[in-house]
């Protein structure tokens, strides 16, 4: 299974009919629980909205809605609002958090923290997915945003986080494209070398759950045309459902070009905490937000003690 | 002045009337020829085609031209043609360089060999121009092919090669956006502190004909509501005409995202060397490698010897 569009994936969810509970940090943001409503509307989720009560009742009843039909939590500063949702998800009456109205850095340094037990053994990464007007389906990436130059280790763990997060979506063994600027292994490419050792390793069993391809070009990964040009044969090829980066960098690039270039809708959350974790950016369109609350629902097998 | 189409500069090397002398060394292959063709008769440059003259001649037959109104030298070793190519820089008939029916690496490892006296005290590097049809003008993207992860001085080098032949094209003081994943300073990303230093050299005169910005990322370097959505004051945002990459493979994974997701056309070129080189691979289409003749002739000022 794949989507073509976020609008099947949305349809996707609304047919399991079993939202997800969403704490919403610092949830006084316009924009934050406009999405928020939105989703709740679309029957994704069901919000537990903690920060300034007051705030977010007038912001609320703004955007048409009456408070007390909310879970409002009064706990005004964004810190304690965010260790208040960490209690929410340890005692299982959370499936996911979203960032409001505080800085990243304040919710991250909440969720990292080892006294919070929201870690696991793995690593933490975020995952872009986006919709691209010139390709057939949804494309995620990783890691666009938290680890800066991940180690092949951390690439693995990174790639086993996305591909947990699209079989929970319902993509059942994604196409795994391991980025490099050649397909060729190349000694002085650390990340041909490192996508090659993904590929050896998804072929040893040490991957499962996906399909890996590797080293491979951007081209090769998406582009049908230029695979057939260039006589590559690979059931990846042409066909990826994810594309792993080699460094944060290259694919902050990679995604900004197809936002801002290609005409991208772009969703986000952070995998490798107990929960997902929805953060938007200050410039983040509605659209993208709303999506992104979409995206971790998806994300999100249901909790055995929901 | 700056262009909004490869056409428009087209146009302006048409109206210089002064074609430039072109080698194109294992001239006979039939792409390489066909754009070469289509550049003679648009009267961009006056070829010298370099290789197997018998099978040069029969392509030029078979593309309805005449070979006698053609200057043809047989050598057809591909390393002597390019050998050949390089005497003909030295006594001054070559303005230009272009590969035909020959690996890459073998023109390159003749370029680069001290004996052949082409390279220059500068660090040889790829410039990349793109026709975005969502941007306002052409975009150049340095380097994305030649060196892998350059160090600030080599950066301050590629950048002066772009902005020289970005000059010589008649974009006058280029807007230059030195690439990261955000504005900010960040002691653990390189590229944020490489895209500073770039900067504060800029202001101090040091890097000149152009206006540097950096670190700068993508959507604030090329997207206008961007900028005015994060507010974000400088010159050169939203406005780019050079991005400064900081690695090949980010640079890779850009420039195909804006080819094959974008629709974005492209042409590039090796500068560095006494003469600049048109280097286009097997998948190029006939449009991109006739756009890169119309780069590199755009990009080269008239020999004082020509």
């Amino acid at each position: 299974m794949s989507f073509a569009h976020f609008s099947e994936l949305l349809e996707h969810i609304r047919a399991r009919r079993s939202p997800r509970r969403l704490a919403v940090v610092a949830a006084d943001d316009p924009h934050a629980l406009e999405a928020v409503l939105d989703a709740v509307r679309d029957g994704v989720v069901e919000p537990i909205l903690i920060g300034d009560a007051a705030a977010i009742a007038i912001l609320l009843r703004r955007l048409g809605e009456r408070p007390d039909r909310f879970r409002i939590e009064d706990v005004a500063d964004p810190t304690a609002a965010a260790r208040r949702a960490v209690a929410l998800v340890h005692v299982g009456e959370v499936d996911l958090l979203m960032k409001g109205r505080l800085e990243t850095a304040t919710l991250m340094h909440v969720v990292v923290d080892r006294s919070s037990r929201l870690r696991t053994a793995r690593v933490m990464s975020h995952l872009a997915v986006l919709e691209i007007p010139t390709y057939h389906k949804l494309l995620a990436i990783t890691d666009v945003a938290l680890n800066l130059a991940p180690d092949v280790e951390q690439k693995h763990q990174i790639t086993l986080n996305a591909v947990e997060a699209l079989a929970a979506m319902g993509v059942v063994r994604p196409k795994v494209a391991v980025m490099a600027a050649a397909e060729e292994l190349n000694p002085k490419h650390l990340d041909s070398l490192d996508a090659a050792e993904l590929k050896r390793r998804s072929l040893a069993g040490d991957l499962p759950g996906c399909l890996v391809e590797g080293p491979i070009s951007y081209d090769l990964a998406i582009d049908r045309e230029a695979v057939t040009l260039k006589r590559y044969a690979s059931p990846v090829a042409g066909d990826a459902d994810l594309l792993v980066v080699p460094g944060l960098t290259a694919g902050n690039l990679l995604v900004k070009a197809l936002m801002f270039s290609a005409g991208a809708k772009f969703a986000g959350l952070v995998l490798g905490a107990k929960v997902p974790v929805v953060m938007t950016s200050r410039s983040s369109t509605a659209l993208d937000k709303q999506m992104s609350i979409v995206l971790a629902a998806a994300a999100t097998r249901e909790l055995v003690h929901g």
